[in-house]
């Protein structure tokens, strides 16, 4: 089912990474990782990059901001079972005054198998407005470090999919 | 934050539908339902559709065929907080011998609000060999029924969306 591991393997030990194993609680029917779960590993890897760039607990409380998901789509190439130690890779695709462009890959540990890629649009949101509002200056500075060290990355293959009409 | 609310009303009510509330473990650290949640609440609807077309707990048994998800986007329009009401409606978008292109509305209950929209490949495996397989032939009439009533409804305006790079 292909996979990314030679496309990444440049920046990869620099990237924001989470790891995790498969709970009891994340299989389906099949004995698999549910499609949802994949997503929460996801998730959770999403929030290793914002600790990076300062989006804390300490963050949201003080500023009243956060940021927030408004588009995701997620490529599932290999099932996975319970206790599997996972590893998903986050890095920014791009970035503008308020979105941040995220790119996931969910790895076994052996780093060569690509389980699952997940394509994010995230927006920085101030809950006291409520509304979209662009990063505070420290934030964006620590976002361009970040994008200084992945924007020469190659581009993932699998990014800016759109599902076709089967006919 | 739009709403297909218009555009789906006219099958609406006999869509297969999963109807559930927001639970404590679904929220994160903003209080809202985390993004994974979204897509269990999916992920459920979608069993609704399946279960319509015969693919239940007694058929994977005794088949030892199963359905799994390759692709999905999401997109989320609104925050929603613990013990929400939520209504999931599936319908058809396509299908061939052996997959399924299935789009998702969570609704809230008062039917007026379009909170996210999720659409999926999903992909037909007999697990015997272990490779995708076409339907058999009493689901491939089931499927055929479904679309035949399905079919005639409205394009999602969100339907086959991509991400587009940030510049």
């Amino acid at each position: 089912m292909g996979g990314f591991g030679d496309r990444t393997a440049g920046g990869r030990d620099s990237l924001p990474t989470y790891r995790t194993r498969v709970e009891k609680e994340w299989l389906d029917y099949n004995g698999h990782m549910n499609e949802a779960f994949y997503l929460l590993a996801f998730s959770r890897a999403t929030d290793v990059l914002l600790d990076a760039i300062g989006i804390d607990a300490g963050y949201r409380e003080e500023m009243h901001c956060s940021v927030y998901t408004v588009e995701t789509h997620i490529c599932y190439l290999e099932e996975v079972g319970f206790g599997a130690p996972l590893r998903v890779q986050v890095r920014l695709l791009g970035h503008d005054a308020k979105r941040l462009h995220v790119w996931s890959e969910m790895l076994r540990e052996d780093l060569r198998t690509v389980l699952s890629t997940a394509e994010m649009v995230m927006i920085h949101v101030d809950a006291s407005i409520p509304s979209a509002a662009p990063f505070p200056r420290e934030t964006a500075e620590r976002v361009e470090v970040l994008w200084a060290a992945q924007r020469h990355l190659p581009w993932p293959e699998r990014a800016g999919r759109s599902i076709r009409p089967i006919i």
